[in-house]
């Protein structure tokens, strides 16, 4: 796909909201852009984090995950999660990914979906820890039924690198309404 | 499924917006129930319509049908035309369908979606006609890029219920700005 | 009035928000369409079971009532409560509805509007019971100040279908956070 | 009606869009108290700009009468010119006005309704020039299906302070795109 | 600045969102034209409170300051009290509201802002009272975190307009679900 | 400043709306973060073909430069191109990420705004033609008023990344409807 193209292809993720929110009757909720943002922001801090600790990470590799981690969804939209008992989301993600940037983002993304790498967890834990903070903001401005949405944290504790930023996620959950 | 439950997971389809028009930058455009709502409306007065012109019709089979034809949306969400690459979005709603409102429903649908009765056909014209009224509408409002929707005029074109409202069509056509 | 012309102006109802769930601060809120199409959506259900307990039903009709039964306000908007003291809001709503689709729908709208029929009767309380299913959503989404609408129970309760309802109505009642 | 209460029901008007733009299509277009609040700001600098000329002016209650010009609506809604042939906009305005604030500001209403005095003469200029200056806007953005706003400019010209403004109103036309 | 070049910037108060609601994550908060509306409308009804209890106010003075007392805001936007720590926002708004429409509205401006005269600090108590009034809603409707705008009371019980219109604020606080 | 408070700052992002696009009335426009999100997938994409071109570059602090190119804007917000007369924009922004994120972002971002590192340059590049991508879209959505944006075309020349880019930035334009 030439670039151009692709750019504007990733304009929907401007366009399309999330529908997890959107679903719980949010109004107007944040976009998977606005999601893939934040996520890459918090790849890079903690990411840096890591570092600081001594361990040797790959950051532009990481970076890179957490920018294409939902790009095919530019393609075949934030499917919710009761949908996929009637399509393979990740399936779809990945051909569209490859037909839009190429097979070799198809490796990245896989590391991220798999949490295979040092790079891909900590994405998948960025990933997860912005959905955190979005539904504490949502809880905080008033909104709820966001409950299932934080029982993404058993997913965190079982992410290696819970160990580092565990205390992160325990403020975080303090701050609850 | 419960009748409570369903009539909950029914409003889905106001929360959710068509996705057809969201990717062509249309702000916060109409939910999935606008557009069953006018299609079921379209129906109504199609079909008394064709009952006066002597055509044997089971309205209100019809109307069951209009009222349904997007049910399955509830659940799978709007995947758009590029997505259908990736996933077999007829059957994810037919299994939605069953699972939501039992298969006795399935037949409906499959009538609408193949247009296999006169029925079926009369909701596959009334759900094309509701689109090129919204494009329409978009349009005289000042949104463009809408082109691609317009070749749905072709597809009424050859349904057989064209006989009687292509002038209606016609008209319709002619008031594009 | 011209069918073509009629659908256009049934696009009001998409574009018009009710007037209820603004006045109370929800942004952003349902559209009458909406609305009407989950109306219709339980008028069939309840319909449907009224008939498997044996009860005779006119479901077309019905089906129709439940389309029409806000039509009016395509051209008449959705005048809130408070402004009924000044205006004859049901009187508007007829007159509207004959000059937009024949005198010959007006039954049918004053049979749901004066509850005289069954048929009548199922919509008013399909119409009442969508309110409540939206106030619930709301609700569980965390708006508030919405207590007035729940006192649409009293009105549900003289209905001679609450018989066969009630017991939905009182789950969803339980179901308030 | 106490004070609070009445500042209470006058935010309604900010949570009330006007139905002129939102039956043509523009989402989320601006609230009423949009327009009335650029009314009175017209009403001032038209109003000094006459006493510059000359002109006595008591623009105390011009001011007056911009500020409570559209207050009915807080109650009445702003019912639509096609719904004005079932209703009487204006006798549910005047009424509703009574009640919130007392008979004392009918006469105020009354001759910007009438266009009786010079104060009122200005408001009714003001708040048409406003509204001309919204559409204006909503075209240079792309929005279209305003002709019917731009007849409003034969009845500035009819009102006497044309003479002094007519210029103005004539480059706000030729900035049309 | 010429009359029709101002009044279109002036449109720029309804396109721009107050930012302290935004950042709690309200979704579409009031413009800032509807604040100034309601200002101007309290502005206008504590005025006349305060004639009939005997002071001597210069109405026209106050509803003139009311109406341009965030019109710089067209200019320089809402700066949220966080970034007043890096700029200057009331130098910005001085040198703005100069540039639109000239000195002789300074003085008026920085009555309001140093609450210097009788209608200055009549202003800035309806500013702050309108405020709380549009706090109160939306708590009422469900939004949470708006705190630290409760904290304006004890700069409205400074002013001394807080003597005749306290126990309008009392009530108000009184109403806070 | 604490991460995880960091975090919950840079959520301004995702709620602020850029003001370029606010003010010329594109309803709900992208966000901050929407715009940065692909500002970033840019920098990723023209970066890693100027690698395949020969040309040197540290892929990693590109990325980091395009995903803090606009944090300050959490604290300053968007202040719009006609109130930086009245503020020093870039000083506040620069003081702002100093304290968000500490003094070693504040040389990246000198880099950014200064163009004087090949990687600065190229997050400039994709900040400004994310820009015109965003005025491409909204026009073939319908909107206009948009001229003004296209005169970056001008700087974007200058760049000496348009050596490389240039037929991109063309073919762009050649899109305009």
């Amino acid at each position: 796909m030439e670039l151009l193209e692709f750019f504007l292809e990733a304009g929907n993720l401007k366009r399309l909201r999330r529908t997890g929110w959107l679903l719980r009757g949010i109004p107007n909720p944040e976009s998977i852009a606005d999601h893939s943002f934040r996520t890459a922001l918090i790849t890079l801090f903690l990411g840096e984090e890591l570092r600081r600790k001594g361990i040797a990470l790959d950051l532009e590799r990481a970076l890179k995950i957490a920018l294409i981690h939902d790009l095919g969804e530019a393609r075949i939209t934030d499917i919710p999660f009761p949908a996929q008992r009637y399509f393979n989301k990740v399936e779809g993600e990945r051909k569209a990914l490859v037909e839009m940037v190429g097979s070799e983002y198809l490796a990245l993304f896989d590391e991220y979906e798999q949490e295979s790498t040092l790079e891909g967890k900590l994405v998948k834990f960025a990933d997860r820890l912005e959905m955190l903070l979005q539904a504490l903001e949502y809880e905080k401005s008033g909104f709820s039924g966001l409950e299932e949405f934080w029982k993404t944290i058993e997913k965190l504790k079982k992410n290696e690198l819970y160990e580092y930023f565990g205390g992160l996620v325990e403020k975080l959950i303090s701050l609850r309404p």
